[in-house]
């Protein structure tokens, strides 16, 4: 690593960007140059912490020639207009999940990313949580044999406002996108079907926004691999995250993590810490080892992953996902364009 | 109790009768008077071993007007049978799940039954496992409020060969079943609606048998609860039997029973013992409680549950979830008659 | 086993003997055929309950030429008297735990049945329990090579009376001898010195009795093995059974038992079952297995274990530990007579 | 934080002194603002990290006016030197643990530290473990009323060389001390008794170097609260570090770390991850928080904890349990001077 350090323009300076920004700085072979966010309160806080530039805009930014990487987390409906312009300056990108909400939306997109060539990272952070990436390596080696089935438990601690539903999406494209991730990672294989069911038993008003707050999907792969994904928008004990992956030789779980190993033994029975609270304790290893990740890529010249690709079909199925909610029936997933 | 002992005839000395004979002859109210079965050496071992004598015909059995109780454990296609005979003669009733896998057969022998107005037990064991009820015991009493999810893992260690399939029904209605049951009695609503999948991974010959080894299930309520059921005929680690209740005061999960609590740790990492192996040793206990239920119900004259409604509707579900799986399309359960 | 059941006397209807009873009556080499206790209605309920007849006299019972085996759950004063008894009519003995209290009438007793060449078994129930013999079975079987360490906690869930200390020859004699036994079974080594510390933490009457509550053991063996051992009269969370032993290739522990594997998430934490209550429930299981061997060792002429001799070792221990506690130093543990 | 950042001169390039300058070059509030280290080139390596100068003599950064604060990571026999420098030039002292293996030189350098008035912190690094940390705090909440009983299981991964034995201490000055310092803290009261026992059974070269390698101790309060704390120097499974603390209201307990929550069900049982491997690993965090404490402390004004007088207690036991070892006896642990 005698080259210079990449440099790296942040766009939002919001709750993940923060996180970012942090893990781009203690990275040995990047250097956080500019932050740019409307909220410009935000980013020169998070400038100052970090010895970096605040940017007036972030298209000025994305064109900067110093700047060899973008970090992106704008808002989802800006992702495509900042991935373009970035892929046209030939710049690496990460950007945060969906690439966006509309599929043409972002087969144009992908488009322009596959014309310029450039490295595109699509921020499934889940894939880097140790566990989960311990699981598939495992399961990746044999551990199990032929994988048979996945089971993908996903709960949020606190619903989002209702007004969030059509901001986000809906649970499919906002939340259970993860899962659909995370089950073609682990799948290996393509789900070709998909069967979902969504109730609003946490929240009537995301009923009544028209979301769900409750969903059960069931995917299916040509060779009859099953995978279960629940989610849940509610859980009073915590972020509940756990995969099985069932095969012929066994199973492999990874669960919950906590803060703490204590437990107290009394007249109730035995308490244990319940699961830490939210995604960025949960996952703060797995931000840190993503962005690892995307700068070793850079470095090495090897395509980092997921990459635009992953982001467009979990987008598909979350799509699909949807339509058979709606239907009622089981849909087909529809091939890669 | 200081009333004589209730005699009970027993139709069936194999794997499962020789598990009731030793729980009857252990109760203290009950007394295995008879034991009934076409292989005469395994009727007259078992009559042996607790006093009792071994009967030629099963019908002359049933008809013995000092036998009050049966405990059938006939062949699936003999329940019928012997439950209307024993229907019509008085007796309590005893009957090893399914009734019958024909709705109309099942039909048929429930108008007999409620016209004899015997009490009638369906051995559901599972209800009786007292993990799971202590479970749903606590789920009732409100430990974690309006109950939103229900997710029932059910994984035999072995398959059964594959012509097994014919006899038995598909594995829906032979050991999906056992989890319908489990289902309706957690959700406290029926289930209205019903998606399975089935795949055969575990062995080809099934498949061809034109049956499924692996399945997952979606059910769904009125009020939006959903339940998912996964099943596999073979986990080569034992007898794999969890469910977890998801509400909006939080979870409740039940787990596999171990033989023991050893745990080995060394360079490979801590080692547990594995789910005990089969569903002999997982259910002892709860084939032990289901036969005390059933006599205290007899001695309380409260009639004992699950019943005979309840091994209807359980194959209810196990049809619609065949025609699901066959047909790719979320199916209706039709309505109680 | 076509030779006729070995008929088999009880002295002692309270708690252990309606358990010894029941194992007794449920073994199929074995009748109950006499019981025996001062307190005759209870003689009576233990006698109708298993087909048993009533003794009016413990001596009457040991002479009775039909009774082959002797199950003595009398009061520990009494136990010398009734194995020599025993011994001298040629009985297979089956003794509750301690022999005696005081050493000399033990090595006395211990004369007499060495001369009469029967058969006897010291209850030491706990080397029977599932879990613990899978540990010391796995332990000798070299799991973790050569042992270094035994660490055994044991805690009673609620004090006996204080009145109880001059009775039982206090907590070494009483409560750690069980402990003694597993270190020396575990071990595979007389222990030859040993430190005791004891105080009165649980209940001040208890001390004021001149016993402790509250206790930790250091035991050692001539090759430098150690093992701890801590006792409470007092714990609210239950029953705590635990032992863990640790070598040159790893360690195996062995837990409580738990009734189900319930375990609830919420707001508070992750809360499971809390051990067994007492003794009855979480050595059930090992009380059936230790008649059962003691049973096979008549019917195979093989000398049941632990014998005699176990009896005094652990009472030798206890007594050193005891002088150990008073003196505040390590003392010799005697060599065997 | 309007003030400018505390500069810190670090001595000791080694394993642990990377530890500590990464986390004081994190810290908000300090500086890293030159590290010594005889081995030149290790000091560099260390200073280009953080952006630090390397001194030439460790006196001369002592007495450096724009320094604040010490960081010492010295061999232990140059500890007291390095502190009393510190101490002389008004220096805020975070030294690692021990202070010194002569409890005369100790005491000199504790009346040093006094004279001067400055803050020092002895780097007993576990009790900055969140785990233990929590269960610390916990039981001083009341979770379990008044405590009778710590246990204390600490076991290191692999053997240090024999040569280290002389250098170090031996076990109880250089590994137990460890736990004599959690002992201290959590039980709340000074120990005043010790006995202790020591073998050599993990390297017959340690014995021979006059040193244990496995050790077992019981400590004493006056109001009769005990103690066990269990040492070996290889354990294969990883770095094995548990607490337990019993007390009239339950128990709690702390356990090791894992680096996933990974399982494996295979036919041989169900495979968890084993401890983390060692004290960098395991212990991360504790050295972050100790840090921050640190600071803290200076920030505030208060004096950090454990100070000097918690240094010298923890090696006046650790005399005291080796004497005991030495001599078989209960040693009187001798009271503050």
């Amino acid at each position: 690593m005698s080259s210079s350090p990449i440099d790296v323009a942040l766009i939002g300076a919001g709750r993940i960007g923060v996180i970012h920004a942090g893990n781009v700085a203690r990275h040995p072979a990047a250097r956080l140059r500019v932050v740019v966010d409307p909220n410009r309160a935000a980013a020169e806080r998070l400038a100052q912490r970090h010895g970096a530039q605040v940017g007036d805009d972030p298209f000025a930014a994305i064109n900067d020639p110093s700047v060899r990487a973008m970090v992106i987390c704008s808002p989802t409906n800006l992702h495509v207009e900042h991935i373009t312009a970035a892929a046209r300056a030939g710049k690496a990108i990460f950007c945060e999940k969906p690439i966006d909400l509309d599929l043409r939306r972002v087969d144009t997109c992908i488009d322009e990313v596959r014309k310029a060539g450039v490295p595109v990272f699509i921020g499934f952070n889940r894939r880097f949580d140790p566990s989960f990436r311990a699981l598939h390596d495992q399961l990746r080696a044999g551990a199990i044999g032929r994988l048979e089935k996945v089971t993908i438990i996903s709960r949020d601690p606190r619903p989002p406002p209702p007004s969030y539903a059509a901001v986000s999406g809906g649970i499919f494209r906002d939340m259970t996108i993860h899962d659909f991730d995370m089950a073609r990672w682990l799948l290996g294989e393509e789900p070709t079907e998909v069967f979902a069911s969504g109730s609003s038993l946490v929240d009537p008003e995301i009923g009544r926004a028209g979301d769900y707050d409750t969903a059960m999907v069931v995917l299916r792969t040509p060779s009859g691999k099953l995978a279960h994904i629940q989610n849940s928008r509610r859980a009073v004990y915590g972020y509940d995250q756990r995969i099985e992956v069932f095969g012929e030789k066994g199973m492999l779980q990874a669960g919950n993590r906590v803060a703490t190993t204590v437990s107290r033994w009394d007249e109730r029975g035995v308490v244990a810490d319940k699961p830490l609270d939210f995604f960025l304790e949960r996952y703060a290893e797995a931000y840190r080892l993503e962005i690892d990740h995307f700068f070793d890529a850079i470095c090495s010249g090897r395509p980092p992953a997921p990459g635009a690709r992953d982001g467009r079909q979990a987008l598909v199925i979350a799509d699909a996902a949807l339509e058979s909610a709606k239907s009622g029936r089981l849909v087909r997933i529809h091939a890669d364009v």
